[in-house]
């Protein structure tokens, strides 16, 4: 409950208090938005926003006080061999296969202090809140924060919940190098140097459903006065890297002829393609975020260039057919330089679990908090996790839909409010033999 | 003199020897290419190039085996403060202003083990060539290596000549930074800590004449069996930056209208660009070198893109025109972005010294060796040199004009028959009064 919230309400929910003794009720709006700000000096930017990469120094401080804050209430820490970290409340049936709930810690490089950190740190607060409502649930419950989500360190992202899920191997997801050429196992064993308290755990388990909070990134409940966006599903989503080889030569003296310039093969391929992805009803998500040049120096014709696409639309089959044209069209553009696409993900649209969204939306309403239905038009750790348990996701509103961006900002009161929602959630869900 | 000359011509120079004593007949073919192949080992990379820095540990390595040289045969090392190189013979009239020689020991990070380096080593075997003929000369011989002429490390480049001839200030030169921040003047006091026996001077000096030896950097020599162009002048080049600010934004949920792609604006004013500057004839040079990307993230909108433009032509009028295109052209371009475009240098054509001109192609012709005028397409140390004394250039052939790359080779026969006329061109300065 936001702190611009009437008296009035404030009241109503101290009745509820009283009379039902629901998880949501011990939901702290103080202690969820102290932690929230307490997380975002870890990689702290001048900006005001979140540098926080995968397996950082930065990650590993947010861990070690994630640890602390669980340690306060019994909670038991672990990660395992991709580099998830978990906080474990013993359910009364700890063999039943456990609720998870959480998000990720790692930011990109200009992020905000919402994106990820939010989801880990509502669903520590609707623990504490379970556990202080003195109910034991039948089924354990985890927090969980994945491994590399962003995928700005190591490149594809989501790599944690994709080894958790079994979608990628392990084998897979440790060999990744991040830009410096360190890889996920040599990071890791750097982490199990700064944690070196964090027991081990085995990778995946039978889970029993997955619920994960965030903010919307779009613009739509904020729009429409909103507290909570039941989300339906998640659009689909493509990536390719696009590697352009030319030959590097002197600015001053090769002709036009002669030249096999990098940099204009990438201009005239991402040229082609954006007219090719423009679609009238702007729904087409087409994205070069990511561009490097060799050797880069102005006064040499460039030798290389790699780029990135990142590909969305939640109609799979228009996502097929656009993804499918990439390779062609820059092909046709590449000039004399030597031409590799490669495909790095490919995601489907999804649907989450009815039964997940109709809890979500039961809850808030019981709650009298406002909700709708949305689709998520980012990608998540839950895209993983749906296809090894029922799940779903629980949106909060974000400032102008503005995201990635250091300026990212959510409003206290809508995000105890999503936390309330998951903390009931949650309870039913772990409260379910 | 080539190792594939025929005997009779290496006959014809043993008469020459004998008979007057040029200082070219002391140049030695094995000491120029041994040495060659010595500093190329500074820097040297996995594919037979050479990445050495301005002002790197390299290159302090590579001016501390040149003092040996030098010290070998009296010459006297010395260091100006914008961390221009100097080995001195002092000559029967030491007021009188020295001849000068040389070129850069730095490279393009990709770079080849002529560009430079082997004008800086001409001089020094031209040199030894004149303290081994016997004949002392009247004005004093300075061999140069110019601090930073590639612009790779501090942008622009030719720094250190311009500074020496005044066309930059020296404030302005050691306040440049490289790409980590550090400044030109942290990295000299770095350098003196790495050679603290190499003595301070002044910058600059009256200067008597200046002749820089170099590879064509073009095929033009090659490909007409020459082993000597008399370089007549320089092409104008003027360079720009251009940074556009957009903003970041998440790839999956902005839509195209909303976005602010500083990427796609940038892809759109290059695309103009290169149509504005694509003469029928392939005679301007356009070059985008150097493009950053920021946060350079795959799932986040580019927020701002910064690249630079080398524009070159040999036509003083047209260079002026098209260089003044440059900024409506991306105005019109840069969509929603903030633009902002800076001229970093203009250098327009220039002639060399007629004087000098008709001493190397006499020189070339009284040893026998094929020579013709050639424009140089691209930019060398000479330029600022020419503003201050009769300046002059020999280029010497180079396999299929191949440079700023690591594939860079040379002829060692041409190599040496550029030194040899060199030494005779400084000896003929040298002599007079």
């Amino acid at each position: 409950m936001g702190a611009a919230r009437p008296a009035r309400r404030r009241d109503r929910n101290h009745e509820d208090l009283m009379m039902t003794a629901q998880a949501s009720s011990y939901v702290s709006h103080r202690r969820l938005n102290e932690r929230l700000a307490i997380l975002a000096t870890y990689g702290a930017t001048p900006a005001g926003g979140v540098n926080r990469q995968a397996l950082s120094r930065e990650d590993a401080d947010a861990q070690r006080r994630m640890m602390q804050w669980g340690a306060e209430i019994g909670l038991e820490a672990s990660r395992d061999p991709a580099g998830n970290f978990f906080l474990r409340l013993k359910g009364a049936d700890p063999d039943a296969p456990p609720v998870l709930s959480g998000s990720h810690l790692d930011s990109q490089p200009t992020g905000g202090r919402y994106d990820g950190v939010y989801g880990v740190l509502a669903a520590l607060e609707a623990v504490a809140a379970i556990v202080e409502s003195g109910v034991r649930p039948q089924r354990s419950i985890e927090v969980v924060a994945w491994m590399n989500e962003e995928g700005s360190r190591f490149a594809p992202g989501m790599a944690g919940s994709a080894a958790y899920a079994g979608a990628r191997t392990l084998a897979d997801v440790l060999s990744c190098r991040d830009a410096d050429g360190v890889t996920v196992k040599a990071a890791l064993a750097q982490m199990r140097e700064w944690l070196p308290d964090l027991p081990e755990r085995p990778l995946g388990q039978p889970t029993g459903a997955y619920v994960e909070a965030h903010i919307e990134q779009g613009p739509v409940l904020e729009r429409e006065g909103r507290s909570i966006g039941v989300v339906t599903g998640i659009q689909g989503k493509r990536t390719f890297q696009v590697a352009l080889q030319g030959e590097a030569a002197h600015a001053g003296t090769s002709t036009r002829a002669e030249r096999k310039d990098a940099l204009l093969a990438a201009v005239n391929c991402i040229d082609a393609l954006r007219a090719h992805m423009s679609d009238a009803e702007d729904i087409v998500k087409f994205t070069v975020g990511r561009l490097t040049v060799e050797p880069n120096a102005p006064s040499v014709v460039p030798a290389r260039v790699v780029f990135s696409i990142d590909l969305r639309h939640p109609d799979s089959a228009v996502l097929r057919r656009l993804g499918d044209a990439v390779e062609p069209i820059v092909r046709r553009r590449a000039g004399p330089c030597v031409l590799e696409v490669t495909e790095l993900s490919t995601a489907m649209s999804l649907e989450f679990d009815p039964r997940i969204r109709s809890m979500i939306s039961q809850a808030a309403e019981a709650l009298g908090i406002s909700c709708r239905d949305i689709p998520s038009a980012a990608g998540h750790d839950a895209r993983y996790l749906n296809d090894v348990c029922p799940s779903g996701m629980i949106f909060v509103p974000c400032r102008a839909g503005i995201t990635h961006n250091e300026a990212e900002f959510a409003h206290p009161g809508h995000l105890t409010e999503g936390a309330r929602v998951l903390a009931d959630v949650l309870a039913g869900l772990a409260a379910q033999a």
